[in-house]
């Protein structure tokens, strides 16, 4: 019998949970409530439970677990969307469950080496996966491989400044993510249109509303600002969208593509993710391998 | 004897031709006045005349050869600011004089590797080198090598957009480098004082004339915007400014460090380049390494 692997993604929203074989096919998956109100350990406790039955009894060989921010052994950076994420020592408390060998890593990132082994990035280098939805933030791929950084924060242009006057990250701000991701998009068209909207739909209301057609359009000039010049700077041979505006993406890559050509000498291929839904539980089982 | 290396650096209004011993030390040196407006092979036959005359007779072991823009067989792409120089097979050029294998890169890119293997960027992973000066670019260095990108192009950020209306790259615009370069800031500095006045003279006024700092405070607002995002993106380091303005780091570093310290997660140390006067002539010595 062939070696199991087990990924965990935990969202914001939901818990996304995988058992793959080693080549990355995905066997089985099941998905929680984040229910983020209730407290980190919670999450994590209901995660490792549903984790056993999925794996009906046998160990995995790697567990592959990611989440937004940076996994430090004592705490989580950059995960203001998570409550009560900052202070989990996510680690440990999978260490606790399982014997096997353990990688944490970002989200996005780990979703954008998925894409890199199995998915839209494939062949490309170097390459860029752009996550778009509640969060704003990006995987660069050089060689094959994510560059993290210095500190394990590259990537996180959600922080990117738009204005000159922005207050930036010292301030608590996100100012690309609150200009273009799905919280700002979803508070700025509930004010302009007089009831709760939220992103996704303010995307399928702008093919027919004018007010909510200014807004995204306006969103995606701003995005598009940024998509090019981080294109500029890194010369990708290709950008693959992903994350939960990818219903969206009808409107959202042409968009991409008109800045991009327009500004980028050479500019980079613009493609829909391959895994628009499980991203990131993708990424936790490449991590392992 | 130990081996002689040649390095040549053909920039936009000086060429600057050094032999080195393995090491990258620098043992004799000479420069050229480019004299663009005479034709680009004119400059080459010069420049390789006076590499003779240093070299006293000696064969080169190697040679790197490093100009602005990409150096390609047939020609040489993004190098806008040295007239002529598109059609240029500047390889083939230096072949048909030096039988020793030939090192081809861009300026920036090589003097960024400079960096990295003897000066401002030694163990710092990944680093920025921003070189700052008529052309505005940048060399982005992971695991100690320089980005290239997918076509060459990678770091070259003169051509980020910098408002949403802006014409970009398949336009002919540049639109950083047009606002904080030295040839849009000297425009703009004459026409705002009334007389002819050099970017570098500007930076110099801005120590006490108020027009002219507030002509140097719009433009280190926008660049430091630039530079913030580029951080954010790729988290490195450390980051080192040269080019053509190092004369004005006293005031570009600090605005780099602010802009960075409020808007970067993890701000990168931002330094002064250790080869100011040099670093594209260490460059194409480091290429030959």
């Amino acid at each position: 019998m062939s070696e199991l692997v087990l990924g965990i993604d935990f969202g914001g929203t939901k818990v996304a949970i995988g058992v793959a074989d080693r080549a990355g096919s995905l066997l089985r998956q099941v998905r929680l409530d984040t229910e983020a109100a209730l407290g980190a350990e919670q999450v994590v406790s209901r995660a490792l439970t549903a984790a056993r039955d999925l794996l009906d009894g046998r160990e995995p060989a790697a567990v592959g677990v990611v989440s937004p921010g940076i996994v430090l052994p004592e705490e989580i950076l950059l995960a203001p969307n998570v409550p009560g994420w900052q202070h989990l020592r996510l680690r440990e408390l999978v260490a606790a469950e399982f014997g096997a060998p353990i990688a944490v890593g970002t989200d996005v990132k780990a979703a954008g080496l998925a894409e890199a082994r199995w998915g839209a990035l494939v062949d490309a280098d170097p390459a860029v996966f752009l996550s778009l939805g509640t969060g704003v933030a990006a995987a660069i791929l050089v060689g094959g491989r994510v560059l993290t950084g210095a500190n394990g924060a590259a990537g996180e242009i959600g922080y990117n400044l738009v204005g000159d006057g922005d207050e930036g990250f010292a301030a608590g701000a996100a100012p690309l993510e609150e200009t273009v991701g799905g919280r700002g998009l979803g508070l700025r068209a509930s004010a302009a249109l007089g009831r709760p909207v939220t992103a996704a739909e303010l995307f399928a209301l702008a093919r027919r509303d004018p007010a909510a057609k200014e807004l995204v359009s306006r969103a995606l000039d701003e995005l598009s600002l940024h998509v090019a010049n981080l294109a500029i700077a890194l010369d990708p041979r290709r950008v693959a969208v992903g994350g939960g505006f990818a219903g969206s993406n009808d409107v959202i890559l042409p968009a991409l593509r008109q800045r991009l050509a327009q500004a980028v000498p050479f500019p980079p291929d613009v493609v829909a993710a391959r895994f628009a839904d499980d991203g990131a539980l993708r990424g936790a089982i490449a991590l392992t391998g």
